[in-house]
Formats: C-alpha cells, structure tokens, sequence
C-alpha cells in the first residue's frame, strides 16, 4: 500500500513553525508497520493544493492531509477536496450539531463561520475529532483513499491513532492488532544496541517481531513492533523477545514504553521513602530542573545547589576541608555528602565537570565526577566525554540521573558506556 | 521566481529525524524575501528521487534539493541528478583534490568511497562547502535550476547563506543587497506588537521596509528585511526605521539579531563587575542553567540554590525569620537577600512560582514572585500567569531574567506584559 501525506499551511512552508506534525505522523505509522512514501507541503493556496491532492490521487492508494480545516477563509482543505473528488459541499447536520453542543458546553455561542467546518465533501465519511471543532473526513480522490486530519497537534494526534490508523491497517489488510513496544537506555550508540540485539527479533518461533531504533543523544530508543490476530497473539509473541531484549541490554535500560529516566528515578526515590538534595557545576541545574518538571516531585527534591565550579559549590556548602591538592572526585564526595547532610536529605548526588582541550589541541573534552552519599554509603563514577561543552553537558545530565538509578537498583554505577574516552 | 524545495532520506521521511533544514531553508529565503512554493520529501529511492526532480524541473524555476551526498551507496542525489538531467557523471578533479587536501590535514587517509563525492553530473557548477567532503552543484533539470546541498546542518548552512542565495538573488533579478534586522523581545504578542508597529515599515519615505514576525513564546521576534543598491543605501533605508520600532517598543526588547537575554544579562553584569546569585523553585535551576551554558559565565554566576517551594528555599539559605503570615513576595525579598549575601554575590535573584487551580476549576496559573537586591536596593515584581505548569515555568524563566535586564539598565521592573492576568 502506498501512503503518501500532504502537509498545508502557509506557517509550514514558509518556515514560521516546523513541521513536526509530518514526523509524527510518519513515526507512527511505522510503529504500525506502514510506510509513508512521499510528503508534499504546500501553503493555503487553491492551485496548488488541488495539484497536489490530483498528484497524489494519481499515484497512492491512502493520503492523510494536515490541516487547512479551520473556520477562517484561508483554512481552504473541505472546499478543494470536493473539486478534486468532483463532487459539491454538503451540509453535516451531525456534525453542526454536535459543534454547537460543543459551545452550549463551554457556555460559548457558536459564531457564523464555524458552520463551514461542518462544509463536507458530499458523500465523505466522518472521522471524529473528540476535542475539537474541526472533524475529520474520508473521501476517494482518484485511486486513493484521501484522510483529512486538522493541524492542531492536540487534535490530530488522537485522530491519527483512534480512527485513521485502524482505517489504514485495515485497508492494507493488515493484521488489526498490532502494539509497540519500546526500551530507553543511555550509554550504548545505535550499532552496538543493533549488534548486541542481533537475531533477536527472531528468536522466538513465528515471532513476526520487527526491531528499530532512534537515536536521540544522550538516549537511546529501541522499539519492537509486533503484529498478531489479537491481544493474547500479540502478548504471546512479544513476550520472549521483551525478555531477551532486557537480557541482553539490561542495565542501560532506563525506563520502557512512556516512563522516563527522571520518573523512573523519581519513583525509585519515593518508594524508598527517599529525598534528594543535587549539586552541580556545569550542568547549571538541568539536573534539578528534570527532577522538578515532573508534577509531585515536591515530596523527594529537597534542595539543589549550582555553582561554576567544584571549589565553588564546596564553598557554597561551607566545605572547609577541599584539599587543594585532592582530585575531583573527593570534591565530589565532599559536595555529594554536605549537601545530603544539609538539607536532611536520605541522598546527595553531587555532578561536577571539568571541560578541556585535549592534548592534541583538536577537540574539547569533559571531566565528569558524579558521587551520590548517603548516610552510610558512598557511589563515585568518573568519566571522561569527548566533545564541546553543549554536548557533555547533555551526557552529564543523564549519567548523573542514571548513576542515581543503577544505585537505586542495586546495578554497579560504574559501567563503562560507549561515548567515553579511556581516562 | 517560483522556487521549490526537495527533501531527500529515509532517516527524515520516516520521522527519525525532525526536517528542520527543510525550515531553516524557507525561513533563510522568507529573509531575504524569496517565497518556497512547494516542498516534496522523498526517501533514498531511486525511482521516487527521478520522479520528484523531473516533476519540480517542469514547475518550478529554481529548486534546492538536500541532502544524499554523502560516500554511501544510499545516498543517490549526484546519480539522479545526472540521469534527469540527461547527462553522465564525471570525476570533479577539482573537488577530488580540495577532499584530498582536507584529509591530509586532518591527518586522515581518504577512503576509496570518498570518490563518490567528486562525482558530479557532466557539465555542472560546483557550489563549494568549505566545511565538509560533500561538495554542492548546480545543475539544469527541464526549466529549473537545481541546486543540490548536504544534508548535515552546519555544511548546508554557510553554503546555503553564502553561495546559493546569492545565485537566487541574482536569478530572480532581485537587487543584490539584502539586510535583516531582529529584534527579540518579551511580554507583548505577535497581533500587539503588529498594531504597535502599524505604518513603521513605511514611515521612512522610499524605505521598503518588509515587516514580519516569528512567534516562540515565551519570546517574539520581529524582523526588519531590507533592499537596496548597496551597503551604505541598505543602512540609510533601515536605520530611521529601527530607531522607530526601538521608540515603540523600547524596553520590551530584550535583545537584537544574534544576541540573546541570557548573553545580554551576563554582558550588563559583566561590565559593572557584577556577580549573581539565583535562587529558585518551580524553574528549577533553568534560571541558573540559561546563564551558566555560556562560556565565561563562571566570573559573573556565583551560585544557585533550588528548592521546591519558597518555605524550603528560605529554609535552604538559613533564613529563620519567614513569617507564615507574610506574603510570597515577602519570602522572595528575604530569600534574594540572603542568597546575596552568603554568596558574595552584588545581585541576588528570586524567582518564586505557585501554581494554582483558577476559582472556576477550569484551568491553572502560576503566581510568580521575582525579587532582585543589591547590598542598597531591593526591586520586586509579581505576577499571574495563566497556564498549565510548562507554559508558566517558560514565562517565569524569561520574567526572571528580563527583570534584572531591565533593574541593570535603569528600566522600570513592574511594566505589565500581554500575557499576565490580573493579579
């Protein structure tokens, strides 16, 4: 089945937004097994978008359409819809009505021209949009199926995945159950992962499992997408493969599915009834900040200290013992241990960097000590971070949020992970 | 001129990667006042890459395509592009030796499949990089001038800035010289901001001034983009018009063209050898952490401390003289003084956020508390934003720090934004 997706909008192709909404739609299709195979955008323009639905009708068997939906005169996606298909625009009384509950709910009077967004096609078939006033529709333009969908994100995206993508699938005659499965890990690059994983997308009997990635430095994203006849199928079949997946990669998975690193540290945290004081140079309190992003972290994150240095934050935290002559690493203890002692936190996690230029005066570097206190036990990782400040900064981040997890878990913290140097 | 843009690669056509060269080309051509037309993405497919060449060679003018240049058997771009345009491939001795010379500096061995890259469709123009091994190269497909660029940011960049616009100017007969002015500024909307700046672009007689803007919030950009026959008559042409939008909205410019709010803060301190300390709760360390990601802030930023609520901030610097009764403001003006002093800091800088759920259930806001003092003076701002958690943290970080850009340059603190509610 060819799918192609036609992206509209005047903010789109002139560059004022990006168009994440096209990778969005695009990544999820292939969790699904289904493959987008062209994209065209164009902008709130009559020519063009009637060329590119008659393009596009000539040449796939699905399109999805983003946007042009609204109720102001440049939202234009109905209207060339019906010329392209040849048919007139038709009324929706449903769809009036169910736009006018819609305001009556919200205590709001329905303005004039929100009635064109209830403009469809004659003869489309309605696709629902629970949250919003512009509604969905199917209609065949040439030899495809066209799916109009609307551009706010908060829209589409429940669209997509509750009524075009069951649409899709089973116009591909594809198999209709099918889950994604995904592991998050720090530490390993893409080709290690793939060659750490090798056959086992196969390792199971008639699994019918496909492996795939996506790298976004500092983490790692591993997903397994399966197809089977029903929930128990596909259960079944994913099963092993989960397993193996965690046998083989374990300690660098962070979280799994829609978990995070700093939830999962979080969680580990609260279950303990653990709390948290950080302290920090060079990540400048990002470390901190995905902590306290996350809704309830009030109840574990007790402080959090940031200076430009090490000697700096043992200074902040009225360390008067800094040799001047120890290593990094002690400092760290000492911060990671004051700032636990300080705030009465059962934890202290200390992340100090030391950017530098390498010997051959080519590249820049990064120093990472992280140590984590707690009143009777000491965890210390060193790590050296090829790269700019920008890009150790990120690393750092994760390593001091991983090291936190590994301890947490029981899991050696000092595992060595494929972006560092030897010290 | 109609120009055309097309996008080549699996990793962005199934949404590995966001396009966002596909943006920065239309936004760098929207600047100099050329209009993409069209877009098309394709993967590193043969068949579809001649298709989408010869369908933009037949409509358009000019066509950027980028990305597939690189030394692997995937990327197809100089292969297809030879092929549509009737012609074979040749070895750009030029280019072979210019890659010869890069990796020799590098003190690298070029690898045989480097060649590829000097393999150029016979006849076409070669677009230098003076950054990487892919070389670009204009070409004639049908009725359009193609020109082709890499796929990797910072090689399409400067040769998009510095050698393909250029040739568009000249192509479409515009006059050579183009400027753009920004201005970056908070607090007032994109519609507010327009109907400020109503007329300004017309102001100066014969200006030809273009006007427009970019919204991110919690920032606004407004950009100037000005012709003229050469240097000297592009600056007479801007200079009464960017003296106008300062008049109009002055002291909500936060910064101009590649400056930023953190870069000019850290500047305005650095120059009166000053030094800050933060104190936060709900940013969570991101006031800290937009300061100290530039280099040289270590002079400048003395310390951060972070807690998750202005009672276990104030309890973090030692202050035990909160009263339960007194206001957040109150607790802000304590803990900025504190955080002064026992840092050794000239400036102490609060910023206390409390979400709340709004009277009628129906959505949150951020009450936020931003107070900065110096060893003699005390400067207090407090403000309600509507919004969930991410929206206000984004518009306290910029509050934050846009207060004390305003203390510094003698501004008023407390001017009321577009976005707040009353209090």
């Amino acid at each position: 089945m060819r799918i192609e997706i036609i992206c509209t909008g005047d903010e789109v192709l002139t560059g004022k937004i990006v168009n994440t909404n096209f990778t969005y739609i695009s990544q999820k299709l292939e969790d699904h097994g289904l493959s987008v195979k062209w994209e065209t955008t164009v902008g709130d323009d009559r020519e063009d978008l009637l060329h590119a639905f008659q393009a596009a009708g000539g040449r796939a068997d699905a399109v999805i359409v983003n946007g042009g939906l609204g109720p102001t005169v440049d939202d234009l996606s109905q209207e060339i819809a019906a010329q392209a298909a040849g048919v007139e625009l038709e009324l929706h009384q449903g769809w009036l009505a169910r736009m006018k509950e819609m305001f009556a709910r919200r205590g709001r009077t329905m303005s004039p021209n929100n009635v064109k967004q209830a403009m469809l096609p004659a003869g489309a078939e309605l696709v629902d949009n629970p949250v919003g006033t512009a509604c969905g529709f199917g209609v065949t333009i040439g030899k495809a199926r066209f799916y109009f969908t609307p551009g706010v994100p908060r829209e589409l995206r429940p669209m997509l995945e509750q009524e075009i993508l069951p649409r899709l699938l089973q116009r591909g005659g594809e198999q209709a159950v099918i889950r994604l499965k995904r592991f998050h890990s720090f530490g390993l690059g893409e080709s290690h992962v793939d060659s750490l994983l090798d056959g086992v997308a196969t390792s199971a009997p008639g699994s019918n499992v496909k492996l795939g990635f996506r790298a976004h430095y500092p983490q790692l994203e591993t997903k397994l997408t399966v197809r089977g006849r029903d929930e128990a199928d596909v259960a079944a079949k994913l099963a092993p493969v989960e397993q193996e997946v965690r046998r083989r990669i374990g300690n660098f998975i962070l979280a799994e599915d829609g978990d995070t690193l700093e939830g999962v540290v979080l969680s580990l945290l609260a279950e303990r009834c653990a709390s948290l004081a950080v302290a920090e140079t060079l990540t400048g309190g990002q470390v901190a900040a995905r902590l306290l992003a996350l809704a309830g972290a009030e109840t574990v994150f007790c402080r959090g200290t940031v200076a430009s240095s090490g000697v700096k934050l043992a200074e902040a935290l009225s360390i008067t013992s800094v040799d001047a002559a120890g290593t990094v690493v002690d400092v760290a203890t000492s911060v990671a241990h004051a700032a636990r002692r300080q705030s009465g936190a059962t934890h202290g996690l200390a992340v100090l960097v030391d950017m530098q230029a390498d010997a051959d005066g080519r590249g820049e570097s990064g120093a990472i000590s992280v140590a984590i206190a707690t009143e009777d036990s000491l965890a210390v990782r060193s790590s050296l971070l090829a790269g700019g400040r920008d890009w150790v900064r990120s690393g750092a981040i994760e390593m001091a949020l991983d090291c936190l997890r590994r301890l947490l878990l029981g899991l050696p913290v000092d595992e060595k992970i494929d972006f560092e140097k030897a010290m």
